[in-house]
This record gives C-alpha cells, sequence and structure tokens, in this order.
C-alpha cells in the first residue's frame, strides 16, 4: 500500500516481517496508558490512542514530513501503523483491570489483533473473517479522515500530526464509522415481528437507522456484500436475524424514502462479523481504525511527495459588522 | 469572537472574569506534564499541548460537537483556550527544570501568559504589545490549521479533536507559523554590512528567507506595519537592526525575484516584539498558539452550527493498477 502498488509474494513477507518487531509498546507510551484508560467515567479508545500517539511524537521529536527522507517518512508511518493495534488493545484491557498482553510475532496481524483484545488466539474462520474486514476497509477516497490527514500533511507537519487530527475525524459521529450502533439496533429490535414498527417509529421520529445509507453509495455497498457473504459462511441465529432485519429494513425504507435508495452500508454486516469474531463492543470502531490508519498513512505519504499546502479561499457572507464600539 | 460581534464593555468584562477560572490546570492533566515535558531528546510544546489536551478529552468524555447544546459547544472552547496558555508555559518551566506558575486572575489574559512563562510581571509596555500581537493574530481566513479544525468539526466530533488536527497543521513548516526563525536569520546575519551578501547566497541556493513573504499577501501584511510600530515604540538596537535587514531584504528580493513582492510577513517583527517582551525563543510559536487556538475555536463553533460533513469528490489521474496477482 505505501509503494502504490500490490506488493510481490516475497515483497509481501518482508514486509510483513518488519512490521512484527515494531508492534511492541514503547516504554514512554506503556507509562501513560493506566492513567490514559482508566482516569475518565468512560472509555474513549480513539482520544486515548489520538493521546498516545501525541505523546509519542512529543517525546520523541518525529521530523516533519518536509524535512523527512522518504526512508524515514515510511519508517514512522510504519511505526504508527503497528502500534496502533497494540494501544488501542492494551487501553481496552486497561480498563477491564487487566494487565495489557505482548503482540505475538507468530501470528497474522488480524489474529494478533483479535489476540490482543480477548486474550483468546481466534479460530482460523475468525482470523479470515476480520482480515478480510480489515483489508475491505483500509482506505475510501477522500472521506473525512484521509482528507484530514491530506491537509494536515500538505503543511510539511510530522505524521502523528496527520494521524492525530485523522483520529479525531473519524471519532465525528457524521464520520459513520461506528459498528456497534448497528448492532445495537438489532438489540433494540429483538425479534423479527418486531421489525416493521421499529422502522416506522425511527423514521416518523427523525432518526436515522444506523447502518443503513451513505454518504456516496445510492446502490448496495460493495463493502457490505462481502461482509454478508463472510457472515452466512459463519452462520448462526445473529446472522439469521440480521439478513432479516436487512431485508425487511430495506423494503419498508423503499417505501417511506422513495427514491432514497438505502440499502445497508459496510456497518452493518461489520457488527455481525465483529460480534462472532468475539470482539467486544467498545472495539468495534477501534477494528475500525486499525485498518484505517494503513490507509491515512498510505494518503498521508502520498501528499508528502507534493508538499503544496491546501488552503481554500473562503468567502465571507455574513452579516456586515456593526460600526465599531466607540 | 464566539458571539460573530464585538461585545459590549459590560459583555467583554464577564466574558474575561468567566476566563479566568478555567485556566488553572486540572489535575489529570497536571500529573502527565511532566513526562510530556521532560522525556525527549528535544523540546515540543506544540505536540505537547496536544497530548496535554487530547488526554484531558480522553478523560472527561468531552461530547461530540454534534450532540452537545450550544452553551455546552461554547463552555468546552472557552476551557481550551484557557488551558492552552498555562499547558504551554507548564510545559516549558518544566522542560527547564522549573515548577509551573499557577496563573494569576489580576493580570490581563497577555500579561499573566508572560508571567507564567518568564516568572516575572512584565512591563505595562511589554504586556499592551504581546496583546496587540495576540488580537491581531487570532484568526485569518482559512489557513491550513483552521481548515483543519472545520473539516473535523464537520463530522461532529467534539471541540478537542478539531483543535488537536489544528495544532497538528500548525505544526508544519508550510504553514509558516514560526516567528523564531525570522529573529534566528537576523542573528545569522549579524551585522548590517552583512545584510546583502546573505540575502543573495540565499536566493541563489534556493533556500526561503524566513520572515518575508506570504501564501496570500502581494503587498505588505498589515500585522507586519502594526507589529513594526509596535517594535519601534519600543526602540533600541535590536529594532534598528530589524528594520535595516527589512529595507535591505525588501529591495534586494525586489531585483532578484521580480513581481513577486515578497514583503516582511507577520513573522518578522513577530519576532522582534516576543524577544523584546522576554519571551525565550522555544516559546515564540506557542505564543502564536495561545492567540490562534481562539481563532480555532470562533471556527469550530461557527461550523458546528450547520453540521455538514466536508467529504470533497477526488479523481484518480495515477497510472491504472496492473493486472492482479494470480
Amino acid at each position: 500500500m505505501f509503494e502504490g502498488r500490490l506488493p510481490a509474494t516475497d515483497e509481501r513477507d518482508r514486509f510483513i516481517a518488519s512490521l512484527a518487531p515494531l508492534r511492541g509498546l514503547p516504554e514512554e507510551v506503556r507509562a501513560v496508558l493506566p492513567a490514559i484508560a482508566t482516569a475518565g467515567p468512560s472509555f474513549n479508545p480513539l482520544a486515548g490512542l489520538r493521546t498516545a500517539l501525541s505523546l509519542l511524537a512529543a517525546v520523541r521529536s518525529l521530523p516533519p514530513l518536509w524535512d523527512a527522507d522518504p526512508v524515514r517518512r515510511k519508517a514512522d508511518a510504519m511505526l504508527v501503523c503497528a502500534l496502533t493495534p497494540t494501544i488501542l488493545a492494551a487501553l481496552y484491557r486497561l480498563r477491564e483491570g487487566q494487565e495489557p498482553l505482548e503482540p505475538r510475532a507468530d501470528l497474522t496481524a488480524a489474529a494478533n489483533w483479535l489476540y490482543m483484545v480477548t486474550g483468546a488466539e481466534p479460530s482460523a474462520v475468525q482470523a479470515a473473517a476480520i482480515e478480510h474486514y480489515l483489508v475491505a476497509t483500509v482506505d475510501h477516497g477522500f472521506n473525512a479522515s484521509t482528507f484530514t490527514a491530506r491537509v494536515i500533511a500538505s503543511t510539511g507537519a510530522d505524521v502523528v500530526s496527520a494521524i492525530a487530527g485523522a483520529i479525531g475525524a473519524f471519532s465525528g459521529p457524521l464520520h459513520g464509522g461506528a459498528p456497534d450502533r448497528a448492532l445495537a439496533s438489532l438489540d433494540e429490535i429483538g425479534t423479527p415481528e418486531r421489525i416493521d414498527a421499529w422502522v416506522r417509529e425511527k423514521v416518523s421520529a427523525g432518526d436515522r437507522i444506523m447502518g443503513f445509507g451513505h454518504a456516496i453509495y445510492r446502490t448496495e455497498d460493495p463493502r457490505s456484500l462481502m461482509l454478508r457473504d463472510i457472515a452466512r459462511g459463519m452462520g448462526g441465529d445473529l446472522v439469521d436475524f440480521a439478513t432479516t432485519v436487512e431485508q425487511r429494513n430495506v423494503d419498508v425504507l423503499a417505501e417511506l424514502k422513495p427514491g432514497r435508495n438505502l440499502y445497508a452500508n459496510v456497518e452493518f454486516y461489520a457488527g455481525v462479523v465483529m460480534e462472532l469474531c468475539g470482539l467486544p463492543r467498545p472495539m468495534f470502531t477501534p477494528t475500525f481504525t486499525v485498518s484505517r490508519v494503513i490507509g491515512w498513512s498510505a494518503n498521508i505519504l502520498e501528499q508528502s511527495t507534493d508538499p503544496k499546502i491546501i488552503r481554500p479561499i473562503a468567502t465571507y457572507v455574513g452579516p456586515q459588522p456593526p460600526a465599531p464600539i466607540p
């Protein structure tokens, strides 16, 4: 991804081997994680990740992209990508009153993520399911977080400055990255006979139906189709119920909001797949972050090859100021 | 500023009174500042500020702008603006091996900033000079950091997410916020007779002349004119030398780069004024941050009244991918 093309098999193997030793927590980050994870009334993994990466940049004096040579830029981006799952999993375990687990170099990135969060080695089916999810969601055009990362990178700032901004944008409720919300809807609906009433009530109250509709897609989200297949392959009551909810939601939304073409988005089956892989719900959005941080990094590296600042011109359309106060 | 208009005198006084009690360091931030300030090989006040604010957001669970009512949004923005100088000054003093100073409610915002950094109560002239600087640089169109803050705010994320992104963009060398670089040039030149040779050497090496030229202005920067007047009012050898350097630089640049209209920008006399106010150079860019955080906050509050996500469409112009690896 960082090279702008698919790797050959031996390149891929070298890349994977070079990532594993970067996964361990630096001592200066490890020292503050308990305070970040446990001090507040609620668990905020994205703000915690941003704090930990920002601290790393502060104490390591990361060079600006503008000054750093391409090798150094890529090394810094690799470090951020490798540390992100380790930090997020450590924050979760600390919040739960458990010790963070050391990353395991014998596991794939996906399997290691599941292991570091849950404490259990995942099945091959679970590891493959999460790997598919991570690959499918790694990048997605100029969404708000990716664009944020590019604007920051365009100033020549360091990699972490750009990633920290992207994490903030990603945390916004309008960015849509919250696979746990769709699953929460399934819980709320509860049984198949309640689906129609639930959707109609939501729509008439003017609420969004989480897991349906997308800012760009006006057709079925190809990522959603893939995740649906993966979920069906795993099977079980939750998958059957989700399939029924999806079908009824699409039909009722087509009736109530004709022409809007509201389909299940990537959140909907992502939540189902994550649940089947044993991920706790507070770690659903962090799982999305584990993949997207790689896409942000690739965008940042591309942006840093053409250092022109992104600085739009704005036209003031507000009221004219009153006469100055004497 | 947060109301979109100038305040009446009594409003202004109430606003100032409401800011003062917010300046004290929250305990959870104070606890990590020594690690942020002293762990690394060099001092990175902007990365440190971002880390401290990010930690505050993590442990206080700041609500997303999208969910927060306008009163809460403004309160969070006020807290960030009030804490920014306290955090930056504390980081500096810790780095210098000194204890942070408590903010003083009996001083103006500008005088309190100088006091918290230097440990000495500034003269009235110094306090007024920095106040003019802070007011003149509080906001400046859709520069890269302000635009970053707006893109993040457009996702509905919390105030600190938007500010943390803006700080990152602001730290970029192409953003131009580095009043200490212009002053470093004065040191490098050293004496009036070396000015011409120095500029010609820089230009022929293709280097930028720090403190001259601006992404937008093609004429004299009005902020620079004001700061030049303030500097001249304070007087002294440094001011005389800066005035000579400015004049010679402008003349030589006009000769070497005709039509480019390169004039002293806001950095040039800002550095001189800060030096005369007793600020140490590592605190020049932080002083700019103390003012600009207020502009970012006003932009974030305005953006949050119209929650539409900023997500540009990009057209791919790169090479077509090769055939997939079988």
